[in-house]
C-alpha cells in the first residue's frame, strides 16, 4: 500500500481546484450572513437545513437526503447579571447565560458572591458558607498549553459541572470565568450539564476582564450579584435533520467513508468557525471530487450533523441508522475545530489501521499538513465508535479558536479564505486517498 | 552535538515564560496605537526609535544603543485616481500610490488605459499603442501556491518593474492590480523601482475588486483614467537609527548572534504584521532570556532595523559596522513575515552548517515548529551575506499575510496574541540553542 506519483498529482489537482475555484468561502458567507446563528430547533436551524440541502445538490452529490433527528430546543430569554462592589451600586456587566441553563423563574436572585479558583477550593468550604450564595468559579484557561484544545479540555469542567457541584453545596446560582483564551471581556456560552437529582441553578459566564475585576474585588471584600434570566429548555423535542450528500463508490460502493461537521451552532455570533467552516469544507469535498471528475472507489458521504452543541441527536441518529441498515463504515472524519490553517489529521483507531495511513504522510507535506501523531475524532462521529468505526479529525491550527468559540465574535470575518480552503484541500485529499486504498 | 533533556526543559521554560508573562503583545499594542505607521524619515519613525530604545531597556538588555543610518524620506501627498468607463463620468476609486512613486508635477494626467496581463503582453505591443497611455498591469496574484510568499515573489515584479517597463514604451503612468491575496478592494502599496535613464512615471495600485471591474471594462471598450498625485521623494536623506539591545555572551562574548525585524513600515495602517511583530518578538528574545536568568554562552543582539521598506539603509549600516569593527557574527536571524502561528525556521547557509542545526528539529516539534527545509533569511540581514554570515528566518504561517501586507488593514487587531507569542517562543528557543552550541 504505497502512494504513487499519481496520488501526488491528484493531490495537486485537488489543491488547485479548491484554491482557484473553491466555493466553501462563499458558502460560508451565505450561511453566516443570510442565516446567521442557528441553535438546534430554531427557525434558523430549519433554514440552515434547507440551505445545506441546496448546497449539497449544487456541489454535485449523486444523492442528497435529510435524515430526521429530534432535537432539544433551548431558548435564551432576557438575561442580566449585575455586580455590586463594596458599598457601590449594582451595575450590569456583559454576560451570557450558559447554554442549557435554567432561568430564575421570573424572580430576581440577589446574593453574595463566593469565589473559588477550582473544585478543590469549593469542596474545602463548609456547606453553610456556600448555602444561599452565588458561586464564582474563577478558573483560568491555561495559556501555557501550546495546543489550546488541551487548555479547553482542562477548563471546560467548570462550565460543564460547575453548576451541579455548586448546587450540591447549596449555591443558588453560578458565575464562571469564560472558557476563553481571549485578552478581552467577551463572554463565552456553551453547554452546561445538570443532574436530575440535584437542584438546577442558573449559570452565567463573564469575560476575562470582568472576571479579573470580580476576582480582585472578591479578594478585597464582599461582592453581591443580581441575576435575572428567562432562559429555558422547551418541554418538547423539535423535528430536525442531518443533511447528507453522497458520491457512490465505483468499486466498493458498500464501503462508506463519512466526512462531516455540524450545522447547528450556539445562539450567538454566526457559528462561522463552530462549525460553519466544517460544513462548507465537507460540502467542498463533494464538489471538488465531482469538479475533477474523480469517481472514488468507495462511497463518500458528506454529513452536516444537527445538534452537536446540546444533545448530539444528529450524530446518534446517524449511527443508529448505520446500524439499522447494516452499513459498513470504514472511516469517519470530522472537521469541527475551526477553519484555520490545517496542521494535521488526527487518528483515533487501532495501531494496525494507523500503520496503513502513516506511510501517506509525505504526500501531505507540500500542503504543510504534517501532524498525524495525535488522537482525534469528533463529537458528531463519536456515536459510531460503538460500531468500531475508525475515526479521524482535521487538525487546524488552534491558536485563535478559543478567543471566539461560542461568542458573538464567531463571525464570517474571523475566517480567512485561504485557511478555510486549505483545510478543505487536506480533507479532500485525505478522503480521496482513503477511498482509493481503503482501510482494513 | 546532540540536544539533551536539559535543552528540552529550557525550551519548555521559554514557552511558559512567553505564553504566561510575555510582553510582546502589549508592546505591539503600544507601537501600533501610540505611534502607528512609521515610514523612514518621518516623525513617527523617530518616535519609534525612542520607543524601541525604551522597550529594549525594559526588557533588561545589558546594553542598548542606537546605530545611525541615513534614510530616504518619501512622502505621500494628495493622490487621486478616477476611471471613466465608456461614455460615463470619471469616478474616483480607492487607490494607493506605490511607495517611491513620483507625483504628477501639479498636473492632472488624463489618458486612455491600455491593459496588459503581463510583461509579455506589454512587450508584444507596438510602442505607438502604448505611447501617451496609462498602462494597467492586470497580473493576478497566483492563489494556487500553498505558500503565499511564492505568489508574492511571482507577482511583485509588476509592482517593482512595471513603471520602468511601461515608461520604456512611452506610457505616462501605471496602474497595477495590487499584489494581494485579498478577496476585497483593498489597495496595497510597496516599493517601486525607477532607473535613472528611464523617465519616472507615477504608479498607483488598486484593489482586486476595482481591478476586476477595470479589466472587464478594458475588454469591452475604451477606459480613461485621471491621475493626480503629490507624492514625492524628498531631496535629502534623514538621520535615523537602528535600535540594538545586547546580552553579552558568558563564554564566547565575541561570537555574535543577531536577531531582528524592522522598525520602519509603510505609511498606511499600523505596520503591525510588517514588521511591528518582528520588532516586539526580537525584544521578547532578550526579555525572556533575562527573565529566566539565562546567561547565554554567546552574545545575543536584538536589532530593530530601520528602512527595510525603501532603502535597507539600516541593514547596510549594520553590516558595515560589523565589518569595520571586525565583529564575528556566527548567525543572523530575521523575523519579518508577520506575527502568525510559527511553522518553521528557514535556513540560508552551507550544508555543513545546516547539518549542525537539523538534529535539533525534534526539540521544536512540541511547539508545532517542524519546517527547517526551506531557504530563508531576510532583507535586513542580507547585507551580512557578503561577510558569509549564516542566515535564518522565522517562518510563520503565510496564509493571511498578503491580505493585509502594505495596506490600511495591517493593524494590531489582525495579530493574534497567542500566535505572536508562539513566534517569539520559537525565535527565543532557536537563538538560545545556537548560543549554547554555536555554529561552525
Amino acid at each position: 500500500m504505497l502512494s504513487t506519483a499519481q496520488d501526488s498529482l491528484v493531490f495537486k489537482n485537488i489543491s488547485d481546484e479548491v484554491l482557484l475555484h473553491g466555493t466553501c468561502y462563499n458558502n460560508l458567507r451565505v450561511l453566516c450572513k443570510k442565516i446567521g446563528n442557528r441553535i438546534s430547533g430554531s427557525p434558523q436551524a430549519a433554514k440552515a437545513v434547507e440551505w445545506g440541502q441546496k448546497a449539497m445538490q449544487d456541489a454535485g452529490a449523486d444523492k442528497v437526503w435529510l435524515m430526521p433527528a429530534d432535537v432539544p430546543r433551548w431558548v435564551r430569554g432576557y438575561e442580566r447579571l449585575a455586580l455590586r462592589y463594596g458599598n457601590g451600586k449594582f451595575k450590569n456587566v456583559t454576560m451570557l447565560s450558559l447554554g442549557n441553563s435554567v432561568g430564575t423563574d421570573g424572580k430576581l436572585l440577589e446574593a453574595q458572591i463566593i469565589m473559588v479558583n477550582d473544585f478543590d477550593e469549593l469542596n474545602a468550604l463548609p456547606d453553610e458558607q456556600v448555602k444561599g450564595k452565588i458561586v464564582f468559579f474563577n478558573y483560568r484557561f491555561r495559556q501555557d498549553f501550546v495546543n489550546t484544545f488541551n487548555g479547553y479540555g482542562d477548563a471546560v469542567r467548570y462550565r460543564g459541572f460547575g453548576p451541579v457541584e455548586a448546587s450540591k453545596k447549596g449555591a443558588i446560582a453560578v458565575i464562571i470565568r469564560s472558557v476563553s483564551t481571549g485578552e478581552d471581556d467577551v463572554p463565552h456560552t456553551g453547554f452546561t450539564r445538570y443532574v436530575d437529582s440535584i437542584k438546577k441553578i442558573p449559570a452565567v459566564a463573564v469575560g476575562n476582564y470582568t472576571a479579573d475585576t470580580l476576582a480582585a474585588a472578591c479578594k478585597k471584600g464582599k461582592v453581591f450579584a443580581q441575576i435575572e434570566s428567562k432562559c429555558k429548555l422547551m418541554p418538547d423535542l423539535v423535528r430536525s435533520y442531518n443533511v447528507i450528500g453522497e458520491i457512490k463508490g465505483a468499486e466498493y460502493p458498500d464501503e462508506i467513508i463519512v466526512v462531516g461537521g455540524h450545522l447547528d451552532s450556539w445562539d450567538v455570533g454566526e457559528g462561522a468557525s463552530d462549525d460553519g467552516a466544517g460544513c462548507v469544507q465537507s460540502i467542498e469535498v463533494i464538489r471538488t471530487l465531482k469538479a475533477l471528475g474523480i469517481r472514488p472507489k468507495r462511497t463518500i458521504r458528506a454529513v452536516l450533523f444537527m445538534n452537536e452543541e446540546n444533545g448530539l441527536k444528529g450524530g446518534i441518529a446517524y449511527a443508529d441508522s448505520a446500524k439499522a441498515n447494516n452499513e459498513k463504515h470504514i472511516l469517519a472524519v470530522e472537521t469541527d475545530a475551526g477553519g484555520f490553517t490545517p496542521r494535521g489529521i488526527g487518528l483515533e483507531m487501532g495501531p494496525d489501521q494507523r500503520a496503513q495511513i502513516l506511510p501517506f504522510r509525505k504526500l501531505f507535506m507540500p500542503y504543510n499538513v504534517y501532524d498525524f501523531e495525535h488522537d482525534e475524532g469528533g463529537a458528531d462521529i463519536s456515536p459510531l465508535e460503538k460500531q468500531h468505526v475508525p475515526m479521524a479529525g482535521l487538525r487546524p491550527d488552534s491558536q485563535r479558536y478559543f478567543d471566539i468559540h461560542h461568542t458573538n465574535n464567531d463571525v464570517f470575518e474571523a475566517v480567512n479564505h485561504r485557511e478555510l480552503k486549505l483545510g478543505a484541500v487536506a480533507l479532500t485529499q485525505f478522503v480521496y486517498l482513503m477511498s482509493e486504498y481503503g482501510l482494513r
